[in-house]
């Protein structure tokens, strides 16, 4: 598949890359429909944020260049960018200057099953939990582990996503998905301040529904909170909206709101 | 610098490793001393242990004769090893079977000035706190941002390492070297069942003071509980032992304890 190192097609990178060395680096996942990249101007507006919180420099205007180039040759599929803080002696302190390395990689659109987006999905409960580490809360870094390991828990297809609460039992997030609940028409989604990944599609959704007049909410939510939700759905940047049907016995209709905002995904993403 | 891809000279590696995605893998940190590796085993050990709580599959007897092979080759300095779970497809699922990817990397010895362990360092207090996440605590893996934006607090050469609390404000270690302390005659460090690494010369130290009748204890330690130590150090695999004379207004003298440790890890590193 097409791959890109700083601009030129490349397979390979320095073994001296921080990326591979701390996970010092940041990445984005991108839809690309017939050349061009979905929500990118979230994407890169995640990642300045990103780069600014790690203090890593970064020249937008030349990510945003290359991601419009990569999509343009992919036509379709998913682009995964990464971009780290370039390569690095041994040791933690960070070269000064430090010249950062952006990475594309292509794949295809993976091929999820019709019935996710129809009938919605079963959530997996996983007992891997995300910790409390405000200062990375939010970003798309490069330190997953937690997420490997979550999502390690189970491998059958029944499971189409994992639930992840916090270590205090909150309720978070998906593996690789954020998560939307509806109550009493109010649309909430958990407050990302302590650990979580503030998804792109979450955020376009949440202003999307603002803007159509819906209230939404930000805010820490209970495992209670979700078993009582009238509605429960997954977002993310590459399948759009997923509703949430059951976790283990708990089970939920696939009701309104969900459908209204799935509309809004198929149209950015065209699925 | 010398530097070894699975065996193989090689100075780059496949923008697919999972080292690189997710910082799915671990690392160690050798001293090499007349071409043979300090603490080996003790390296082996840890690294065996990660991988079975990452669920990483490890050949120990390859690995074993690589970084012989290797540190034969350097002669003197320190080898980086980095062992990730190899390429993966876009996604957290791990493939299976994986194929991890063993990295060596040689440096030169760093050139710390004598005073560090003649008398003592003084201790930057981070701001940037370990999260609390026990299925991570311990391992020396790859998602080391923490590590990176801690060590990014201090520039000035007066402080040779950071001091790290964790987010409920127990003392566990330095940014890159485990904190021993010493109070009525006992050696103490920090419990790492909820952050920090466990580091080999730690180990090497409990168990060689523990032999020579010192009582040790690995606990919970406050912050108060540090500054009324007695004696205070750090200790890490590449040099061995500093002692920590000075934190903000505080002080400690170099105690006993702290030169007769010293004399093991200069017996160990030849430093």
């Amino acid at each position: 598949m097409l791959s890109w190192v700083d601009g030129q097609p490349a397979e390979l990178l320095s073994v001296k890359d921080r990326g591979l060395a701390y996970g010092d680096g940041l990445f984005e996942t991108i839809a690309v429909k017939a050349g061009q990249p979905t929500l990118l101007e979230r994407h890169l507006a995640r990642l300045a944020e990103g780069c600014a919180r790690l203090r890593m420099p970064v020249e937008l205007p030349v990510v945003r260049a290359q991601v419009l180039a990569f999509s343009q040759q992919l036509g379709e599929g998913v682009v995964k960018l990464i971009l780290t803080r370039g390569d690095g002696q041994r040791g933690y302190a960070v070269p000064q200057p430090a010249k950062p390395r952006l990475i594309l990689q292509a794949s295809a659109k993976p091929a999820y099953p019709a019935a996710h987006a129809e009938h919605g999905v079963r959530l997996f409960p996983c007992v891997t939990r995300l910790a409390e580490q405000p200062v990375l809360a939010g970003l798309k870094h490069l330190n997953r582990l937690e997420q490997v390991l979550a999502r390690s828990e189970w491998h059958d297809a029944e499971h189409a996503e994992g639930l992840m609460l916090d270590t205090s039992g909150r309720v978070i997030e998906g593996v690789y998905s954020n998560l939307l609940l509806v109550s009493a028409g109010v649309l909430m989604t958990a407050d990302l301040s302590r650990c979580g990944v503030a998804g792109v599609m979450r955020a376009e959704l949440l202003a999307q529904a603002d803007a159509q007049g819906i209230e939404c909410q930000v805010r820490d939510i209970s495992y209670a909170e979700l078993l009582a939700a009238d509605e429960v759905m997954l977002c993310n940047s590459v399948y759009g909206i997923w509703p949430v049907r059951a976790l283990l016995a708990h089970g939920w209709p696939v009701g309104p709101l969900t459908r209204k905002l799935q509309a809004i995904t198929r149209d950015l993403l065209d699925c």
